[in-house]
């Protein structure tokens, strides 16, 4: 590590103009969250593994910003040549950097990895002292990084419509109406999910998330992707023709939006309904759409910025609003991945008990083995994740997880976003909490899963906390809300039990989920903090239900149920606004042994029996008999 | 009406510029949310007597702007001249002026009647057409208000120390410190309740708001009141004097704050301790404080813009923050008020099961008699709330209402602001909802409770609705949550029983109320708006807690108790923020006829049977032994 800072300070030395400073963003090109391992300079940098960072290299320090999910494992991380900065406690990047480089300071980053959001915000936070943001020609981390791993080739896929559900003409052609109506001529897109969604294409260029690394643009006459033309197979390219979408190669997109900008795109479009007798309808505007958000510096500085329309694409609605095929289609591959995770559940308590000693799922004693394991014989937080993955792919259209498991004892379920390590993670325990949070990609949707099970004693304690997370998590479940509603102002709900003993979580409490796409998906999110670019919650929406309680060197909890945003079959409508409610579509118990049910009332111990009931009845053709025997008695009714 | 709208547009066309609209606000000269009788001048100019809207005439139209309090209201009550406009469903006012009135139109408005934000708010709609505000010279509404009532003389009173807690010097020693940290070397104070409590003293300028009319200048050095001195009794003066306040007529406010701009205003002061040897400490700063949402524009005009901080008064935080014997007040105060309201329910129970054979408060039948009732002995919304006031004058400390009771039989409920008159209110129905909206001035402490009650048989569904109001009151009122949350974040809570029926209520759930000041009071409000000007809750705030649900043409239902909040006992204290919860201080019971008790959880009857039982035990002291006997029944503990 000191190394490469040695080697990146020189380079930031020797750089026109010298360099200040060098951020190095998490984000990849497409302002990813999860980046391919090529794209992980960050990581790479400061050797902290976590999904969400920044780095800042100055001559003489080096710090690393994060949040809250992150802290403890940045911690354990980082080595000392590294600052934790914590996000919500620390002064923030831009504020960090405006008080303490120097005057004038010039100051490097990636223009590539850096949105124009964020490039802006810092450039005004940099104005009083003169500051400079320095757009780096060349990524500086890419120099210093020997071993860098290599570009894959990985094919492109088109995906079919039975699990699409709206061709790509038809989301095109919505598209083209939203460009007029905002008086844009034209749009780039850079988000990948984005471009997998519009043109109904998936891939394999980012672990845990099927898609293509590629850009669009899309004029009122023309759509293109600028993608590795290597990776396109006949059948896609028919694909990608046949929808009149024009295929350019992946770095042609810079000198393209330059043609854009000048209205010369459309002019080398190859597509006979451009140049031939289908011109589309007239466009006379001069707007050309960027979402501020997602796309980077370096396209943006292509533009002309009094024509620029910054403002969300509007994709990102679009693609959370799930249509009738792509709901059904998460409907059933969240019932196959409650399968996997009975599966899994019923292995591990057999093995629990068998290895361990354990009281098990159900009984609630202390383990009679004490001894150590042989190395051969022990479970270990990685050897069951991977169990639970091959439970999960034994099932129809698994194609992956989803993200990178989370299976954690005792204190590492502590860490919110734990990931473990083969070499270093821990052993099961049947003295301790186990939290598992997982998903998987299927053909026909992605999941995302989270259960806290004990195979031992719980203390009471751990009881109660278990029952305030569970109550949070029934509330707001249960909700129902009227239209224009924002997730941020449901987010309470989940608290409140919580709250009730002075307990608490860092992190939201629910985002979206994609169609076979990525597992974080906007534009809305359920979180504690308002947020510029949430929107409210509106029918046909996915959202997680996830909050949690963590004990730092002791446990975490946490239940993580998926939800489908339909309308409300309510009594009334006030306002005639029309009311929104919730439909679960995960499907696991939860554990009796951890719910202190004096703490639920009647609704919720009904709410509770109703679910477990559904969960018996939906799982039950795709589990055995012995794994059915073992869901029938984990959901058995219960009563206060 | 017509005369008045004609003789205004005359003044407008001869005005210099010639307006093509005036603006009528409801505020005077201070932004106050009650008016003396002198300074209703919309009231005056469209009819409407509700106590938010905002007048806007131009040469060949008249709109009323007001909020959803008042929909129904202002309907009955503006002549077909007028147009009433809807906040939240019509254009706002500024945005309609921009629209359309023509390029480059005057619009004038009195800069006294008008808050600093409001004038730049529109300044900035206006700019687009280059659209002027026109300061009006002289108020165009006075000059055509042939009656309008005189100015009064009422006597300014010195605020005990044993009800306000602190003293000037104490106040006025935060205030500069404030100062200090801001760096300002002087503020103005324009809203009443402000100038009575920084300087310890009340009046009786304002019906239901124990204030004066007066502004306040205070430096690093001296501190003035602007005030009609014949209004200062020698013995104020002394106070005033003592503490080191100059005493100035109210209009010299005007060239005082010119002076303040330059400098010059502590050289008039006659106090030793500024021309003498007390000179205080050295304040070398020159910005000058006005909150822009209370300052006047009119005296923001005459201070230099570059030197004024725009920032919300440091007093509307310090106020809110009750000191413990205003604390101690305040529950003094409501108990009394809580035992007159128990006296009335008792009184009315009675009446109405005599004169109209109602069932009465306990029992649930139909009426007996349904004849009409002779004029004598008829009881309607105006003579029943005479005897509320009476038996709340019986008590000690009281010096008058705290807002004009809204006293409202059936369809009357339901506009939510509804304020009776003599000649046109309702009678009372035994086979009606009867909802009572008030509260008193006392020395100690300003009360405002809502109870709805019914003393015949009421409707499922007006159980269902009232029984969906309870529990929202109820859960907010039970609410724990961290340090730092704000009102907004808590407001859901209130409604979320509602939603699940798909009902509501367009008014926001709470606002802070005053120490023998105003029923209104900031900075905090727990509303479902985000709000730039909300500030989290802090402990020993006051606020209160009133859902409701309306149904048009039928019947009202609002719940309304004061909170102070506290610290609460959690058993964990999770990211040390600290916790916080809401103690009742309102005593009244709820109507037990109206719960349908299948619908209330455990908790919430517990909670129920714990408040009715403190309810009796607290009360009983100030009530006779057949109103004991009578509330012992109302609090009997239910079961479900």
């Amino acid at each position: 590590m000191e190394d490469t800072l040695s080697k990146l300070r020189s380079l930031m030395a020797s750089h026109s103009p010298p360099l200040d400073a060098l951020v190095v963003p998490s984000e990849d090109y497409h302002q990813s969250e999860y980046v391919s391992a090529r794209d992980m300079r960050r990581q790479f940098v400061s050797g902290f593994t976590g999904s969400a960072g920044l780095a800042l290299i100055t001559k003489n320090e080096a710090l690393l910003w994060t949040d809250g999910r992150y802290f403890l494992q940045a911690e354990q991380e980082l080595s000392d040549q590294w600052k934790l900065m914590r996000i919500g406690e620390d002064p923030a990047v831009d504020t960090w950097m405006a008080d303490n480089l120097p005057k004038e300071a010039s100051i490097g980053v990636d223009p590539w990895c850096i949105s124009i959001d964020t490039a802006q915000r810092w450039e005004r936070a940099f104005a009083e002292k003169q500051q400079k943001l320095v757009q780096t020609t060349k990524n500086l981390v890419d120099e210093v990084w020997i071993n860098r791993p290599p570009e894959e080739i990985n094919a492109v896929i088109a995906h079919p419509l039975k699990f699409a559900g709206r061709s790509v003409a038809d989301k095109l052609k919505d598209l083209r109406k939203k460009l007029l109506q905002e008086q844009a001529r034209g749009i780039i897109f850079t988000a990948l999910d984005e471009v997998a969604w519009l043109y109904n294409i998936r891939g394999s260029d980012v672990a845990y998330c099927p898609v293509v690394h590629a850009f669009a643009i899309v004029t009122s006459n023309s759509a293109f992707i600028y993608v590795d033309k290597r990776k396109v197979s006949a059948e896609v390219q028919t694909h990608l023709v046949e929808n009149g979408i024009e295929i350019r190669e992946y770095r042609a997109v810079s000198s393209d939006v330059t043609l854009l900008a000048t209205d010369e795109l459309d002019a080398i479009s190859t597509d006979k309904r451009v140049n031939g007798e289908h011109q589309a309808q007239e466009n006379k505007n001069d707007l050309i759409w960027a979402d501020p958000g997602s796309c980077c510096y370096a396209l943006y500085a292509k533009l002309n910025p009094d024509t620029v329309l910054l403002q969300q694409s509007p994709l990102a609605l679009a693609k959370a609003l799930k249509n009738s095929v792509e709901m059904d289609g998460l409907k059933k591959a969240h019932i196959r991945d409650g399968a996997a995770v009975v599966q899994y559940l019923v292995w591990l308590d057999k093995k629990m008990q068998d290895i361990y000693g354990a009281s098990g799922y159900f009984l609630e004693k202390d383990s009679v083995k004490k001894e150590k394991h042989l190395q051969s014989g022990k479970l270990t937080e990685v050897t069951v994740s991977d169990q639970l993955e091959g439970f999960r792919a034994s099932k129809e259209h698994f194609r992956g997880l989803s993200f990178p498991t989370i299976s954690s004892v005792g204190p590492n379920a502590a860490i919110i976003h734990y990931s473990p390590k083969a070499e270093t993670c821990a052993e099961l325990d049947p003295d301790k909490i186990y939290l598992f949070d997982s998903g998987a990609q299927y053909l026909d949707g992605t999941t995302d899963i989270t259960r806290t099970v004990h195979f031992g004693k719980p203390s009471a304690h751990e009881k109660a906390c278990y029952t305030a997370v569970l109550k949070g998590h029934i509330a707001l479940g249960n909700a129902r809300f009227p239209n224009g509603t924002n997730g941020h102002a449901l987010d309470i709900l989940a608290r409140i039990p919580l709250w009730k003993d002075g307990l608490d979580y860092r992190h939201g409490t629910g985002h979206g989920i994609g169609s076979y796409l990525n597992v974080h998906e906007g534009p809305h999110l359920i979180s504690f903090r308002p947020h510029a670019r949430n929107v409210p919650l509106q029918s046909s929406m996915t959202v997680t239900d996830e909050p949690g309680y963590y004990e730092d060197g002791e446990f975490g909890i946490r239940l993580e149920n998926v939800l489908i945003i339909k309308e409300a079959d309510t009594k009334f409508n006030f306002g005639d606004k029309g009311y929104l409610s919730f439909e679960h579509i995960t499907w696991a118990p939860y554990q009796a042994k951890l719910i202190d049910l004096n703490r639920l009332n009647p609704d919720e111990i009904n709410w509770l029996n109703s679910y477990h009931s559904t969960c018996r009845d939906i799982l039950a053709p795709y589990l055995d008999e012995v794994e059915n025997a073992w869901l029938k008695k984990a959901t058995e009714p219960v009563a206060a």
